[in-house]
């Protein structure tokens, strides 16, 4: 019938499905893929052939669905749900003063010590019958615990001798969006914003309801919608209403929407001529607005401020300082247990003292003055969300203050959303770090979640690194940075390995021939990204603007802390910033026991070297090597981390799908090629002044210096244009 | 064991499912649900009981792997596919010239009647066995028969006696994306940009594939990836790297690539000191440029130019014409058969002609000028892509010039993605309106399509209303209108009702009680658009720069034909813009039977009454009314039909999810309240000159005109920052 053809046909369908029907990451950790073993399957379903599940708020309706579609899914088979109390349940989800009192107290001593968000998860055995009991004070506590729940059924733990008591070590655990209005995204690498205000508040986007969900199952409470480089209108009654709808999506999963206030807003909307904070109709127009809020949002969590900081304007606009304008708005705000998050990101172009020193200058003597219901948020380190830096010397320095971390979970100086970056490892170096402040011990950790200095209120933010891409953080890792800021907000304490293998599993596989390398490639990539771009303490020489690639070159801007040339400070002795008690001192900002460490280059630790110290090239290493064979090799062991990444992954394919494996091999080939890129333009320029050879073992460039310092990316994304 | 509690327990689960895994429109038209009718399924299993698909090309990979998703999921079975030529199929695909020619007989009489896109798909009877064919000359022929036959599957048409000989009745086939670099699109509403330049060429995004599908599915074959008003980087070595890599995903799906041409990059990007399309170095420079981009992308479409127009750079700025620019790249592309497509949306703010006559004046002396391979691409309207506009009037006046029509997709006067607005509608009208340029049914479509005049190339462009949104195109419905632009393309004649069926059961259902009523509201959708926001010819009286409502009172933007009044010329005494023979005389661009119904008021149409003549407030319409009352109750109606809308999707509520139908619900709710400030605005505005009362049936505004006249949106959607 056919003209025979000599050709072997090759028959696609043998190799080829049909169209992948995955949601392309948008599940993000909640896919709840089927229980594949027989046996955890059958234990898992025996658990749950009878529910109660105490019915009655929003939250709790919300917590039910949870259980339901995450269950359902993992189990295969439709739950059954007991409406009267008599029967013999096997799982039981109820608060604690609906529970019967005998069996409350099996499940813990002291209810009290979960608190309102906590809650006990366990297996009990009661009146001859063996239970999983879930328990909580408050309707979210049952929220939170319904989702620790699933996430330890994803990890396919035994759930047969469970005692799990846990409540969040901080109180305020919030994503910062920096959203503009016009639905881009400052320094956001994952497409537009979420919010689509053109159609709010009718359109209720079903990635609002996700989006909370994904929130609430890792613990964040509480989310700032707006660039913290603000715009007035957010306030105007036609967005408070279109907040209000955001509001009302979100409360179910115990989530509080705050807002930027941007401190000229009384003149830019509200028609007066000042927004002196202690001008009394200005004080008047806060009040009012505050007010006009809560009457839409009942539980408006408050406002996030960015004041004299980077051409924002502030309190001191009017010869006021930030105590003034914070407690201004915190009066405002305090009838209604609104907070004020005062951001402590400030330094001046006319202030000639060391960039990293200003913030600390311009707070500290303060401490003690802000309100009860303000917090300064602080961001991890003293220049700005660098792939390493020190911890913020503000951590321990102000015991009478409500200090709140500033964490970046969007990539800005880390390769935007192209490259894999498990930034847990950043955040807990940070946590883990000794301020020294009250003797040896006084972690980091300590000072935000509150214990050091026994703080009313705790918080820890994350720069959000969220978009509307399909799989909301551009590159599927990254939404790891996700998972894991909240899990660290939840719990300061955990490690990054448990925060890569609990994500893992409930991602992509419990399979632990993937879990263990890839974990072990998700542990090392922090690591990776500062080898290529910043090693030994280096920092901020990044190209201008967009920060994308490398610049250390850049040293003509118009404010000299924004040129890369003023932070590494290379000439022909040597490379570092002197921050030493022999230079700008800004070691004497930290307690006296960090400060020694860190002023003696042979004690400060090599991460940190360049960052306080000017050395010359021949400085011997620990490790012997003269410090510019050092650096050159650290970019080089960069790069060769990443080809490592790359041969793991190739390892991984076996166990997810094509697509899964695909997505993340095209990103590791970019990552690579960029690392190339961040180590050739480095060492090239960083060699005009070492005039030395690369050591053996660092690959030469075949591209010249000049060909790198000729790149231009005008629409680097992250930027607006006005920037350019 | 638990508290009694004595209020009645409601469960959720008894009414709420899991949360939904559903795409959320994601899959567009392709979704292909599992074919609920037995003995259909079992029709078209059979049919599908063994299969010959023949193998070759990458387009044949791609249309045996679209067989493979479409039906396997339509029949929840796996194909059986067979690789030697003698088993006994029952569905067999191959090319014309591989198969038995006493086949090929009984398939066509003249296969080269299908040319080399079209298809034949036909049941035959062949050695006494009924087998079904599906046929074509070339590969890409071969898949848009696999799309149609799985879209007739969709629809449940009975396969048994098929006989479909399908061919494109046009050639060129495009879709034009006003996208920026940066990733904003211009006039776009359904998110950020699909081309994520920054991640590009390495990283492919799985929504280019499914693109590329959708395209290919409704027979697109031609796609410009950048803003009319365009940007030279896309023609540097960096960004063509990136469309390259584009254009290696949409190649198996037949389809090419096209680039907008900024007039003056050998100046911005070529260093040159002058873009005169006669200056040699000019010339030689687009001659590089175009043997550069052919030996990344040897299938390159050609070039789309938006020249002298709204502060584009041209010829005229060298003082050329549009022969010399078009005639200049045309002469680069041709060895490469290259296309050039040079709009002729051009006006000028220092011209006192009106508006609706300057492109024709422009072009039409040009007739006969341009060369091969060239074509003018022409608004379907002669001011700007209004919801009514008469036909353009160079369509017909320029027998010796290849005219392709360009149509808008994206909503940029229609509601943007919140209005439920069938387009094909509109389309249609203008496709079916006769230009008499060679006598009585001298159609538009017959002009487009090349009959008319024998054109060698023809073709059809739509700007897209594509963005990132999950759903593509924001509003559910905005995708029929994407989907209903491709079919037209395809064929011209077929009508909107048909393509409203074929969308609505290959997107929601087949069930007569769904399709009947919804298809009803999608064909008076664009009817309601007209009536709320320009009724009886009125036109351009939106608000300013975005677009978004009205503005009729808008009168002091610095160029005259950009503001409102303008167009809608109200004043004491009546209201239209008079271009009869005793007006501007645009009539007068029309063919003679043409001109003589539109100048008189008692012939011209209604719909275009205010288009082309000033008439008195009291004017008497057909139906008796006086202009003012009729106008008022035209608003009223388009108001009432919104209402309408909304009834009948509540009754569509059985036949969907529930997602479903709250998305579209929500989306109406704005609709209708933006319908009813369409018809307060305008009527308290334009009832300052009638000085007359609302009739009877006209719903009063509780808001004054002052707050009509105050509203304002910075941050509407689809505009650039430096436009506000």
């Amino acid at each position: 019938m056919f003209h025979i053809k000599t050709t072997i046909l090759v028959f696609l369908v043998f190799t080829v499905y049909a169209y992948p029907q995955a949601h392309y990451g948008y599940d993000l950790w909640l896919g709840y893929e089927k229980i594949g073993n027989p046996n955890l399957l059958k234990e898992y379903k025996d658990l749950t052939k009878a529910i109660y599940f105490e019915d009655g708020s929003d939250v709790l309706n919300a917590a039910k669905k949870e259980l339901i579609t995450g269950m359902e899914k993992m189990l295969g088979s439709t739950l059954n749900f007991k409406e009267t109390p008599n029967t013999n349940y096997t799982l039981l989800i109820a608060k604690a003063a609906t529970i019967d009192p005998a069996l409350t107290k099996k499940l813990s001593a002291n209810f009290y010590e979960v608190g309102s968000e906590g809650f006990v998860l366990k297996s009990v055995i009661h009146r001859g019958k063996k239970l999983i009991v879930l328990a909580a004070n408050e309707d979210i506590g049952i929220l939170y615990g319904v989702f620790r729940l699933l996430n330890l059924m994803q990890q396919q733990k035994d759930l047969r001798n469970i005692t799990l008591i846990e409540y969040p070590k901080i109180n305020l655990r919030m994503l910062n969006h920096w959203d503009n209005l016009d639905r881009t995204v400052e320094r956001g690498y994952a497409g537009y914003s979420l919010w689509n205000w053109h159609k709010l508040p009718e359109y209720i986007d079903q990635r609002y309801l996700d989006y909370a969900r994904a929130n609430a199952s890792i613990g964040i409470n509480a989310v700032s919608l707006t660039n913290v480089n603000a715009n007035s209108h957010i306030l105007t009654p036609m967005y408070l209403e279109k907040v209000s709808a955001l509001a009302n999506v979100f409360r179910p999963y115990g989530i509080k929407v705050y807002l930027t206030a941007r401190f000229s807003a009384p003149m830019e909307i509200g028609g007066l001529k000042t927004a002196d904070p202690l001008d009394a109709d200005v004080r008047q127009w806060w009040n009012d607005k505050v007010n006009e809020i809560y009457a839409l949002i009942p539980d408006f969590g408050g406002f996030l401020v960015k004041a004299n900081s980077e051409g924002q304007p502030g309190p001191q606009n009017y010869g006021r300082n930030h105590v003034d304008g914070a407690n201004m708005l915190a009066q405002a705000l305090q009838p209604h247990n609104g907070l004020v998050i005062w951001r402590a990101f400030v330094y001046s172009e006319h202030d000639p003292e060391d960039r990293a020193k200003q913030a600390y200058s311009e707070f500290v003597p303060f401490d003690g003055q802000f309100s009860d219901n303000v917090l300064i948020q602080t961001k991890n380190g003293a220049i700005d969300f660098q792939p390493r830096e020190p911890f913020h010397p503000m951590f321990g320095a102000m015991p009478n203050t409500q200090l709140m971390m500033e964490f970046q979970i969007t990539q800005e100086y880390l390769g935007f959303s192209t490259h894999l970056v498990f930034l847990p490892q950043l955040y807990k170096e940070v946590l883990d770090s000794d301020t020294y402040s009250k003797g040896k011990g006084s972690t980091v950790a300590k000072v935000v979640d509150g214990s050091l200095d026994r703080n009313k209120i705790s918080g820890m933010a994350g720069v959000s690194n969220i978009g509307n891409d399909l799989n909301w953080t551009g590159h599927p890792f990254a939404q790891a940075n996700w998972y894991g800021f909240g899990r660290l907000a939840w719990d300061p304490y955990i490690s990054a390995e448990t925060i890569a293998d609990e994500w893992l599993k409930a991602t992509y596989s419990n399979d632990p021939n993937f879990v263990d390398p890839v974990k072990k490639m998700m542990l090392i990539s922090r690591e990776a990204v500062v080898n290529y771009m910043n090693p030994l303490g280096l920092h901020h020489i990044f190209d201008t603007g967009h920060h994308y690639g490398p610049g250390p070159w850049v040293h003509d801007l118009s404010r000299p802390e924004w040129n890369p040339t003023y932070y590494h400070k290379a000439d022909a002795k040597g490379i570092g910033f002197n921050r030493s008690h022999s230079g700008s001192n800004a070691t004497g900002q930290y307690a006296t026991e960090v400060a020694k460490t860190f002023n003696d280059p042979k004690t400060c630790p090599e991460e940190y070297l360049l960052w306080f110290h000017h050395l010359p090239w021949d400085y011997t290493l620990k490790n012997g090597l003269n410090l510019w064979d050092g650096m050159a090799l650290k970019y080089q062991e960069g790069v060769d981390q990443v080809e490592e990444m790359i041969e793991t992954w190739n390892k991984a394919r076996p166990y997810i799908t094509h697509e899964e494996y695909q997505e993340v091999q095209m990103l590791l080939k970019i990552q690579l090629k960029e690392a190339q890129w961040w180590r050739n333009a480095c060492l090239l320029y960083f060699q005009t002044y070492s005039q030395k050879a690369l050591p053996a073992g660092v690959e030469k460039s075949t591209k010249s210096l000049e060909y790198y310092q000729s790149l231009k990316f005008p629409f680097a994304p992250g930027i607006r244009p006005q920037w350019d």
